[in-house]
């Protein structure tokens, strides 16, 4: 995900996004999951420091200890949530020494979290990185730190504290951005050659559609003079038959039920079936690699 | 859904429900998952348009493309909601020519959605529809619209606009209300003669209750001299051994794991079982057709 | 859950939990799940008494009819949250003569549920109980009231009016704290004689993690000179092979998928596995009786 993005949307929402300070905004997105009561108990040690705070939840339900989910919907997210502090904890490594940060982007935001890759893509996007530091302050945590539910103790405490305007550098020392850890990200690839594209499977969304690694750009450099309508076939590398399927702008270019793949709407590549969960029917997860080529 | 109900629920939420225009009101009801951050994104171009508006979900976990559930979750909920704008997407058609709607009703609710029947219930339930415009005006989108998530592009901004003041005619053209797709509704049959009510599980809520398609009225027209206390019986259209169970005010009047019929709390025919979940114990779901008699 | 706990939490929500009255706080635990529209109806409920609260979910995916579970979450969460009216409905005795209440803590929290023990530990972890009165006056409730869903139509008015300042005692008639219903909480034995803790597991969180009804000092008490790093053995109750863990102070502090018992971040003993679900790999629900001994 270390590419530039061919379509970086600048919403109303970042374009009002500059709002004054008498409402701190602070979004969550952690894999607490929504039975049990830790996001709840974030948002409450949010309001205890920011009464006046706007908090939004992202998602409670990712996947447990993925990572690289959480990243790719932070990364969706962000554009579109207004300027404010985002908490995205998704931290298999709470406990150990992995380091606690707050980033501030081109944008403005104020992203905190692990430093396992989760908030990168994310800074990427809207504006790129301007200053890390560590959440090292114990004036900015709770009073007693717990081996276990960072989220609460550490990372929600300096993220209402941002919000309402505490400096970054207050936290904690600073950190030199290229000493962050990088998110580990499938790179696809192209071989314009043989007309191919193998790229993987990243994401399954809960309408079991397929979002790839790689973007439209690479499937346009891999298949010269692909155009909409066209016919593809789809292997996976594990096997088994290829499926075949067209290249669409939208579901309804196709019957109910029939396989496309299309530019999803954050510009990224999606295998999906027309009112259908395409993961089901091709019984196909998350991880799996794939190869597009044009269908003979 | 077409006919009136007995008791049209007057709330204090509707009775004070006229809120100064400081506080816009916008609730959220769509089938895009909690996973996923598709209504995250929903409530962030909303506040983007619309900073100070309160942004309530209704539900995100509407079954995959099941419209009806929708309209019936939208028609149980907004009574006791805020007057405001009210988004509700389960959209199968997005991306197609189907239209999307701003519907004006009678208590003075924007209902916003896809005109595929979704909104009906729910507008005639607040006052009845009192116009209807289509969401055409690019001014009122986000600057691009894609062709899979019209939630965030076109319905959320259509709703945050509206909310804040953005007369309803500044959309778009009129429509007339009788040209909007209706839902598609199971009408239930009463035959008097062989005092039987055949009617159809529309809904089973999450502890397994099965809502029904007929009304208590339709069960007492069915039925003469129907008193509470009076045992029924209930013939699945699928086959199947008879099932006994009580007409009953409330749960607490059969033992814990019996099963009832009642008068759920939104005035509609509801089979459960005391403390149990009735679709487990009969392995009956949606759509299924059941036939209540007097039990011999 | 009588017993006083080692670590009661004085955090910043705590602390400045003291609000001014212009912006009423409202937290809503219920098993109501999130695809059913029953918890945003609460919501919408309290907005129409309370156009101006802050209504904060801690959650709505409690197990069906699962007293203890919502008496636990509510435990956990009340110290972080800021001071306000808390709705917990888990309900199994709706519609029958179980009393719907208003518990003042010392605090001065408004809890507000029914009277069968899911208020007790919550209460007792802020302040204790101060008072407690019926919520019997139609004042404060919806118009109608209907069999099977109090939290619409009698807890949540009853929060709502508390919340914006309406004194608990006009609710209803007084009850002495000592009638209230206990909450059934199974009590650890503890043999100091064997080395052996025998305890229940009393909630699975989403991780996997295995909650148990012992603390800490239990675990001290058993095992004579115990220390961070020690060996244990667990065995259950309903037979099967020892498992082999460490007494741990973190998860980090032994390998991936290897298992430790820890004290949580709630201050209770729990069992877990690093980065990995311990109740699907040693096949153990809740209600789970185990024996802790030293490893031998």
């Amino acid at each position: 995900m270390s590419r530039s993005y061919s379509r970086l949307i600048t919403t109303p929402a970042a374009a009002r996004a500059i709002r004054d300070a008498s409402r701190p905004f602070v979004s969550l997105l952690t894999d607490f999951g929504l039975r049990d009561p830790s996001a709840a108990i974030c948002k409450g040690v949010v309001l205890g420091i920011a009464p006046e705070a706007l908090v939004v939840d992202i998602s409670h339900e990712v996947d447990k200890y993925a990572v690289r989910d959480g990243a790719l919907l932070l990364w969706c997210a962000l554009p579109y949530l207004p300027l404010g502090a985002h908490v995205a904890v998704v931290d298999p490594g709470v406990g150990t020494d992995r380091r606690p940060l707050a980033v501030e982007t081109g944008r403005g935001d104020m992203l905190v979290g692990p430093d396992n890759g989760i908030l990168m893509p994310a800074a990427r996007r809207v504006g790129g990185i301007r200053r890390v530091h560590l959440l090292e302050n114990p004036q900015y945590r709770l009073p007693v730190v717990s081996s276990s539910f960072h989220g609460r103790d550490l990372f929600s405490p300096a993220a209402a504290h941002l919000a309402v305007g505490v400096p970054i550098e207050t936290l904690g020392r600073a950190v030199d951005p290229r000493d962050l850890v990088p998110l580990d990200w499938p790179e696809p690839t192209i071989d314009a050659g043989d007309g191919t594209l193998t790229t993987e499977v990243i994401y399954v969304d809960t309408f079991g559609n397929l979002k790839l690694s790689a973007l439209p750009a690479d499937l346009q450099e891999a298949i010269e003079g692909l155009e909409l309508g066209d016919r593809l076939e789809v292997v996976s590398a594990t096997g088994g038959a290829a499926h075949r399927l067209t290249w669409s702008h939208t579901f309804g270019a196709v019957d109910p039920g029939d396989a496309l793949l299309y530019e999803d709407s954050y510009g990224r590549l999606c295998l999906a079936a027309n009112q259908g969960a395409l993961a089901e029917q091709w019984r196909i997860g998350q991880g799996t690699k794939l190869t597009v080529r044009r269908a003979t």
